[in-house]
């Protein structure tokens, strides 16, 4: 679609051209009942087809007299808070009270988006000719927007590119802040494709309370972190949003569009903003939403705007990307697709997300193995029975075990995993064991990625975070 | 102040700093009555010495027990609208059903700024040296703030920077539109100071049916004509905001800093914004604020936060600047200058302010010399009589005659003017003489213009809008 016809779709709403579609219905029918020229008929058909096809594009939904567009983004199923007894997912709040954590399944009808099921994991696995990983084979990312669509264009030799984020409210991350680029690597590395990690210090800026120059630095310092998860530089751009915004006219350009076409009354369905908030945050959605369009990139992308985008991100992201998503046909671009993972529990359970603020909460990527051992020995929900007795006789409940929990996310040999679990069930395992499996596998990981991050100089960091082409070709 | 306190002020409202300050009153109180340790006491008088001096400071005002900080920006009186029978006068909407124009006198009570007086005419006159402008002599900038403290500060060599803008909503200018850049011209040249000149592209982007490509080059345009003016490439940087947000992060983090401090229910107070508006507008009085700020244009500044700004504009745009204003000194920074201008009359009357799009409504700066004189022949509203015979008996009515207002802003002698005033009144001047004297006013101005245009080349206005150090030492 040229830039032109783009700008000239921005104009209508989908009901504008609900309405116009209606009346030219109307018109054809009218010229048919007075049998007239059928030239003319012929016309004003011709038109009535390329409108239903401009109505699809821009809904997403097929024309059908006297049915409305529906705008689905801010109805009440998607929009903060729930019904009575839900979990509460939203960018800033997860709360649950099931302690084997939120159900996901209701979340993904509550969100409208897809599972992952085993057709799709399958499917991956044929396109890249690798075995899933495990975040996919145990439903870790469980809910999806689109991916099919992404690997039929991928068959068809059409590349893709990755973003997601972080928002660097503090120097400290734990190892659930790894979730998302952990995962991301490894579809880098399978699909072979450009990266884009947004830092959102602005954000951080706007809801905390923070300098500038404070979450700039946590932006420097998590890159660190990212950047030691082993991402290669020449495929990845990392940017900080209050450095990039001012580096890139394209980036600010995209942001504005988006901006046009959101209202207050849609951010404050999507994401529960009131009157009393500031007009920063009113208009940040926008900041994230535009990594997802490939001209907000012309140094990776040499300009083109068609270059599909994926986002691997928490479920609790979404409300950002269904906002993107509606927005994103209106201005000519592409909707991103997105593959949603589950919340990394905390120590103490899986009922809420954990907080960086509370160093007990999580294991954080500068925990010392002793440190590592005593938090899991301390804190780590336990699933087992009160006395070794008891748990010999009944055994232990590994669906909500903290550690077992942690195991699922970093263990990687299935097998093993497995027999951890049927050990625990079976209370042939005890609690202190299966700790001790924990332990055993966070302390060499965690030490791993300590040594890989004082391998990231400033130098590296500035390396990944300047705007520059990629080892991709547009 | 450092940056380190300006951001620990910007945590706190003035309400809270009022709540601190009431309690450690009631604390300094206390310990007197208890006759506690003289070092105590001395300790916590000066802790409230101190807060005290903050609170002014950051409101303006003066800590009084009992007196609450007032905020006056969204107050109703300063809000969009007026009460009945007022005109109306924001960046959106100016109208008035006096043919003489807006009542500008109740203007400055309505929105709490100063009337420019003889003394401070003779004040600048004195202080530059230099005959003060038409535009000052005739009340045309009639209205200001703050403008003796920067005259203060300028005669203790502390040196400004003059801010001015313009919407680039169309190709086409019109006489009207040179009125703030006549003025800006002749503050740069007698205090010898630097200019920033902002195009807000974004900003009709965000309210107009216009692509972003449309706005951008409406701003090169619109560049052109205002180079045309006169102005010192080495002393004057012009500026998009499309470009330059994506070109200064100083800027955007500037921007942010506005963002976080105000709501939506003060730009809802202040603009008249609603729910359906779209978070771009919403956010968009933000981008006006920045330039504001010295720090905005580090390459200028050299990084300096505390030069401080004039803006001479149009009244209606008032409200952006009352906004910026109040949110300057939370953020540790010096408010704003003003100087405001009454509105350009349209050719069919003062009641109304001129509309871009109907060419009969101005003389634009692309008129032949046969156009100016077809339409103020034609279009021009006549205070005069309906006959000749009547005419002479009577007198013209000088106060409503567009073609006389028009003389006021643009012929530059006193004597003169008075005299066609006087002749004009009195009935010795008819409506036709009248026209032939401003007819021939403008012919050779704006012929003038278009010559000084056609210099301008597509070098120079990238010259212009290059952000660089201008020919000032920070």
């Amino acid at each position: 679609m040229s830039e032109c016809q783009a700008d000239a779709c921005e104009l209508l709403t989908p009901m504008e051209i609900y309405k116009t579609l209606t009346a030219q219905g109307n018109k054809v029918r009218a010229l048919k009942s007075e049998n007239a020229d059928k030239a003319d008929i012929d016309t004003a058909v011709q038109l009535l087809l390329k409108m239903k096809c401009e109505y699809k594009k821009l809904t997403g939904q097929d024309y059908k007299a006297g049915c409305p567009p529906t705008e689905d983004i801010t109805s009440p199923e998607n929009g903060p808070g729930s019904e009575d007894g839900d979990d509460v997912v939203d960018p800033w709040n997860v709360t649950t009270n099931n302690a084997k954590g939120v159900d996901y399944d209701k979340l993904i009808v509550r969100f409208g988006s897809s599972k992952i099921d085993k057709e799709l994991v399958d499917r991956i696995e044929k396109v890249t000719g690798q075995q899933a990983h495990r975040f996919l084979r145990r439903g870790i990312f469980f809910s999806h927007r689109d991916m099919h669509q992404v690997l039929d264009a991928y068959e068809k030799n059409k590349s893709f590119y990755l973003y997601t984020g972080r928002g660097p409210s503090s120097e400290a991350m734990h190892v659930g802040h790894l979730i998302p680029f952990i995962f991301t690597k490894w579809l880098q590395e399978v699909f072979n494709i450009p990266l884009v990690i947004q830092m959102t210090d602005d954000e951080k800026y706007l809801w905390k309370d923070l300098t500038l120059e404070e979450c700039h630095r946590y932006t420097v310092e998590n890159a660190r972190d990212i950047i030691a998860c082993g991402f290669d530089v020449n495929k990845t751009f990392i940017f900080s949003d209050l450095d990039y915004m001012g580096m890139s006219p394209s980036f600010y350009r995209n942001v504005v569009k988006v901006q046009k076409h959101v209202t207050f009354n849609q951010v404050k369905g999507i994401f529960g903003f009131t009157d009393s908030d500031c007009i920063g945050k009113i208009s940040f959605p926008a900041i994230q939403a535009a990594p997802s369009f490939s001209s907000s990139f012309p140094q990776i992308f040499n300009g083109r705007k068609d270059v599909p985008c994926l986002i691997p991100c928490a479920i609790d992201q979404d409300p950002y990307f269904r906002m993107t998503r509606d927005v994103a046909p209106r201005i000519g671009y592409i909707k991103p697709a997105l593959l949603h993972s589950t919340f990394f529990p905390a120590l103490q359970g899986a009922q809420t997300k954990m907080s960086a603020s509370d160093p007990n909460s999580s294991i954080f990527l500068t925990d010392t193995p002793k440190q590592i051992k005593n938090k899991i020995n301390k804190h780590a929900f336990s699933g087992g029975k009160d006395t070794i007795e008891e748990h010999r006789q009944f055994g232990g409940n590994a669906d909500v075990d903290v550690s077992f929990m942690y195991l699922t996310f970093f263990l990687d040999d299935d097998e093993q995993l497995e027999k951890i679990r049927q050990d625990y069930t079976s209370g042939a395992l005890l609690t202190g064991e299966l700790k001790k499996c924990l332990i055993e596998t966070l302390q060499p990981m965690i030490s791993a990625h300590q040594d890989r991050r004082k391998q990231v100089t400033d130098e590296i960091v500035q390396q990944f975070m300047t705007p520059r082409k990629l080892d991709f070709e547009y």
